[in-house]
């Protein structure tokens, strides 16, 4: 599936750090940020935004946005304005509104009677509206749309704040968490610290890594700690000297200073609640050498090809992908079926934003324009297509066409994940129902509708179990949130793991 | 002065429309805001804003902001996007902060529980302090450092907000006008109306415009009214081909719909207070076709001028000026003096940003690369140079040792203005005490430091009187709030219009 | 006359400068050279280009060139590049051409057998097209339009070039000047020294400077030189720290280098010919403050205006002027006929490029949104504007409308400046004989058109004398090719310097 | 191997394309072009260029050159302008020098007597120095240091032009055939035809390819073209909607025009010279997609892959690949090997541009930043990496310690290539001698160097045969220029095509 294609999108990425030890640091935090950030790129390439403390009493921040990728958003005149941090939280964000939107950039910084607060926020609240109005009612006026600020409004109200209170962000973090039961992944730094926050229903990942002398990252010890970094995916760890330490569990309240990690809180799910994890995290959002519950994704998808092979065989020369993020599974497959691995698609790097004049015989081309087509791999014979999903098959068709026309013999399509066909209401965006294809009645019209010769998808339990059947025992039995094991499959089952109240 | 070089600067101006009659408007609003806010450049360069409302219920507000003059931050795309207003207002800005600062430019816009609204403001609220610790203290975060942001959520504030409540916007400005007593001038957008405010000291400046037929600007009746404009300064009305209709008065709040223009409310000074106009718009800040209490700035400047060559004569051949903004003073003094007016710089438009590198012979330059000198008129010669004002000094300095180079015999400085000496907390600019050159003990060691022959300043008295004799008696003695005429000289004398508190 | 609306423009401007004594050099070239170009920006604003050459055996070159003004086309980075170099050449050019127009840019730099040279040209040669031809006839490409290209490929082809020769550039030189007699004053740079040469015409200006200790401008004696530089006006000098030195004659070749400046050849004009100096030098295209056969512009425009007041006096209140290129003769005028001098215009500097759309009430506006109004200087008066020169009408058509409008009872034009009715093959962009308002059978119909009250011109005879009295009695007495005065005023008699062959 | 990181160039991509039929075409030249273009992209980066004509007597040629990639170029009022043309070339370039070089950048256009000729180049002339003499000789000076400009000289100068002879071109192409023998593939454009031009060695690529209607792109007959390209690889076709025609032959001058494709002349090689066209096409520098001498390379690759598990054997649990040119000939000794071939690393595709400070411990990643480590499919393995070239080690090195790091037992290296020794002469951009790796001693220094376990590479002949097995035998029997088969291997063996003097 392509992404500027599928219409499917993640919403968000966040990334902190905090140097260790004495202060000001040697460790150059609004780097580390920046690499951080660029390495959850493919979270959300619309704009991106840092905040960096230097931690003093009162607290210095410095903070920079800016439209575009990070290495755009991020101009080196910007980061030397970061560079005296000594800790910060970054955000990169995926919208699907245009032209002009700064302002709805994270992190989000308010001043309050009590301080600073700077908030970055992966995933979307259920209960966004009502929450609004609560706000709004107290005579608070909202001066974005976006989620983050309503956090910090939120975080600001309850409880009173009096002047000579002492600032109990712990407090007030507890009791956002009973107001809105999911769906976040939450960063919130204040002064010299960072509390690093995951709903009670785990929705939304959130992993923490130690950063250590790039010259030893393997034999590194504790002692070798130059500081502690947080991020909505371990894929960014290695790329700036990071080991992986751990996951944030559902629910808990990760407190992330200069002296270390220290779980602070584990705010329990209501009785019988199962965690909800993404299971399109797994599917398809995620970097595949990233973490999750214990288990690499790449492993994860690899399982899905290896089921899906089990429940949809086909009789046919070769396996292939579509280039290149369902290639694990595309291996998986081949690996279960005993057939050779081929690739019959190449990828045009630079084709990007070439502009091309409506109405014309080019426009035709849609996406074939992306590929090259390795003839010779596959003329005269007959191929099975894995794709990791389909949304509304306006990529795949004209790959099938282009396939066909170059003489492939048979075109099979096998997805490595049910049909979507429900909105996500936390945080992910999926097209509306008349545009999902598998809201088609049967899979033959989806064949016929993209030109295939017969199209399958794995089903619910066989994803399920792909996934879960990796997770470490170790995540299973001894931490408490993970008791039971659950995920979210809500837009392939129409089952949300809270109800929702409109 | 020039600008760019005197440290000294205006904080903003503001400026709104809305269209007559029915709507969809045939107006081109956006165009209209757009062309105002050039008009209003000299006011702000830094960033620009505007807000459109399509009026409806409930409306839909559109808005675009950008760094930089008005013809950078709106490009063509982002007029199209406005184009569907049919009321708005904008905002231009001029700030000391650098760097990335797109969320402090205005106009603000916050959802409240009574719908959407949008504020500009021009000025500097002098109790921002302590209402920003009172908005805190109700849980309110605060996400920048402007007063733009702390009125609207004053205005969201109190009263508190029903649900099923009226939105008595008035109310609450009033309110407003009560917490803070100076210094703004105001445009508060909510759905179809513009509410136009000046504090009861009417400090800063606002006028209300009739857009009519370009065609017909003169003799266009009420009935060819196609819109009403609001805006900091007159001199952008007819640009826009609009006529000048009136001011707001001091503590007044004008509804402007599109069924006409109607006065809500005065409120009123403490008793014994005198209307404190910011007497520097009047020297500096405002273009000179400009229209401020029933006079025109030019003629103020003018009459500054003959007024400096009765308190400051002086026996010389010539009287010149530093292009442009001395001109008219520099006239005035030749007329009353009985000098000849003559031209001795010109100016190259275009050295604006040349990079050159520091500590380089070139950097001896300094102003003087922007300054060509007409020689053969002064050679030989006896100068009197006026200027408006003098702040640092460091574009004088070297332009008078120009023109001795060049052969002038001796050269004069007489400023048609009084010394700078206090700083202002009404929203102007002012650079440190030690910067202000005006703080040497006598005038004679300013002359030694600039290398003038002589300095003489305008007296406060003869600025003072050369404003207020040319005040319509209309002005004064009709209108309740003009009453008592008075001026802030607060720059100029240390006596501030209010008692400041910390 | 404003000039983005008058159609008329010069085509470009030069700038060269030679550090003197020892190499490397503690001057700055690169930064003399750029500020030098920003003070002829008024030239030519479409691009710049700058070429240095350390002056060692072999020469290290080094160019940038950009689109738009100086400031744009020079960042800083282009400059660190530049800044080895001990002397270098520069041009600013303007073109009615629109995109993409990089490689026309100049200077043009070839390799040659002898060696590469740079070539920086203003003016227009009047037979190129029959050169265009003789050097393709030779079977070299001409690989854009310009006339510099053109110009390096003489230079290189005739007389033909031996490996073993001495690159005698002067013989190449002369041999130029004698295959094209007009219009050129140009720069040539090769290895260590630049060759400034004027066409036997004397057509286009070219001046010399030299460069002093920004400290001691005009105590420095011969030897406080610190480098030479030459110039298509003396406008330039100030702002770099360079005295007036001399004006390149007509015909002459001088070389410029470290040594220090020496006239190598007086080409001669044809017998009975007359120089022929473009008289719109004086009176539109130069900076007031530029010097030409040793008088300053800004006079000799004062006494056009002061013979415009004897040849074509008003009956009216007060004079003023379009600001800002027709004050000096407006003071003129107003010295000569004894009225007063009132400003009624002031500009608004930032109007530029605001985006408006097409078939809107506001694009009546036309060039009116450029200028405010005084109304209280002239309402109920009669008025003359003075203008330099009027081309199409269409500045000062809107003009007398809006001061009409204001409350003008009469407005009278006049022009210190005669009709232009004919085109210019010498460098200068004149619009087509049916947009020239000059054109029209009597002036009582411009004075229609335009909406004037009467309609004057300068005479020719009249500017004649203006220019030519001040030219000083040493310039044209001692110097061979000033001999006789002549000026070419082909554009407004339709009498050109030289024969024209089609 | 990683093209920034290796140090090793192609200069250029060239795309020609003439609509057929009547004129003005329905076909969007100018689109075609660009979409051709940015599917040559890999070729280079640096600046692109266009130039069209509509064909006419006397033709119109629009050009437009820009920086950077073709999207960014190219923007659409840049492809507005050029939208016109009936037939157009276009260039691509990469280049070492850095700024500002935009008059370097192709297609070259120049004016002769018979008319407007332009020309874009692939390769380098081995001459060029003595050529470049030659043309300066004749009294012409030379404006770039490109070998196009040198190449349109060439073409003019000789035979001499006379006006009223016809513009024989196809003369003074063979002409300079003559006298440069290698290398280049050559676009011409006059009037309204196309030249195309491969040397006599054919050591750079070009292939044809028809336009045919998106929709039947298999199915199209020959009355259905619509227009052809030429371009230095066919894998342009398919994004076009063009097929593969055929190659131009070496020596061949093909002309295309609306008319069709015409074989001109065949210029034949030196008796006993065999052709040469550069095996790097095969191994690194082509999309795996094109199609050369009959065969695709991607086969060629894969082929390679399996001699290398011939040659190369090694005892390891899996065969991998660095991302993702190396793929196929990792896949091709997979196969061969029977090892399994499994992914250990993955891409980061958003790293580029991010700014990194100097000496921190972040510049220590290098080139790990880029890559995710799958560490479950390795850890506690041992591993060979199969590299298509290795260069200058600098990109493998790093990527070796990530492996051992994460886990892999043992790392070794297998390239798919023989060392790079020797420089090119002939349009390929090598690092200098002590910059390769494989000038180390032994394969051993190599392997202790870059820290792997062992580092074999394929033997010249291997790659030879490799290569040339496939080539198709109508390709070697039926045209005569490829009776005898031959690659040039210069950079593998020192051994090249013709003998260099300088």
């Amino acid at each position: 599936m392509e992404f500027e294609e599928s219409g499917i999108g993640e919403e968000c990425g966040v990334f902190g750090c905090v140097a260790a030890g004495e202060w000001p640091t040697q460790l150059e935090v609004a780097q580390v940020l920046t690499l951080g950030l660029v390495a959850l790129q493919h979270r959300g390439q619309e704009s991106a935004g840092i905040v960096t403390s230097n931690g003093a009493s009162p607290p210095t921040y410095t903070s920079h946005k800016g439209m575009g990728l990070v290495s755009t958003a991020f101009p080196p005149e910007a980061l030397l304005q970061l560079r005296y941090g000594n800790l910060g939280i970054c955000h990169t964000r995926y919208s699907t509104t245009g032209f002009s939107e700064l302002q709805n950039c994270q992190p989000f910084v308010v001043d309050t009677l009590h301080g600073r607060i700077a908030v970055a926020h992966n995933g979307e609240l259920v209960n966004a509206r009502a929450l609004r109005k609560k706000v709004m009612r107290h005579g608070v006026g909202l001066s974005t749309s976006s989620d983050s600020e309503l956090i910090t409004q939120l975080l600001a109200l309850t409880p009173p704040m009096e002047e000579l209170d002492t600032p109990d962000w712990v407090a007030r973090i507890k009791n956002l968490m009973t107001e809105t039961p999911t769906s976040y992944s939450l960063l919130i730094m204040f002064k010299d610290v960072i509390y690093a926050v995951r709903d009670p229903y785990g929705n939304r990942p959130l992993s923490i890594g130690r950063l250590v002398p790039i010259s030893r990252l393997h034999s590194a010890g504790e002692e070798d700690t130059e500081g502690w970094v947080v991020s909505s995916e371990s894929c960014s760890f290695q790329s700036i000297g990071a080991k992986y330490y751990r996951e944030v569990l559902p629910g808990e309240i990760v407190q992330i200073s200069r002296f270390g990690v220290k779980s602070l809180s584990v705010v329990p799910r209501p009785e019988g609640d199962l965690p909800a994890f993404c299971i399109f995290e797994y599917v398809y959002f995620a970097r595949p050498d990233s973490i999750f519950e214990g288990q690499m994704v790449y492993t994860v998808r690899q399982r899905c090809g290896r089921q899906l092979a089990i429940e949809a065989p086909t009789d046919v020369d070769l396996v292939s992908t579509v280039p290149e993020s369902a290639t694990p599974a595309a291996l998986g497959y081949a690996q279960q079926s005993g057939l050779p691995y081929t690739e019959v698609l190449c990828k045009n790097r630079y084709v990007g934003r070439t502009f091309i004049q409506p109405n014309t015989r080019l426009r035709q081309l849609g996406v074939a324009k992306k590929f090259g087509v390795l003839t010779d791999n596959f003329a005269g014979k007959r191929v099975v297509l894995i794709d990791d999903s389909i949304v509304r098959g306006n990529t795949i068709s004209p790959i099938i066409k282009l396939l066909r026309e170059a003489g492939a013999t048979e075109v099979h399509i096998r997805v490595a994940s049910p049909p979507i066909r429900f909105p996500c209401y936390m945080g992910i965006n999926i097209p509306t129902k008349e545009e999902l294809i598998a809201n088609m009645p049967e899979f033959k019209d989806i064949a016929g509708y993209i030109g295939a010769d017969s199209v399958e998808y794995l089903t619910v339990e066989g994803l399920v179990s792909a996934v879960q059947e990796g997770i470490s025992s170790f995540q299973k039995e001894n931490v408490s949130s993970y008791k039971e094991v659950g995920h979210c499959t809500a837009c392939l089952t129409g089952k949300y793991p809270i109800e929702l109240e409109w």
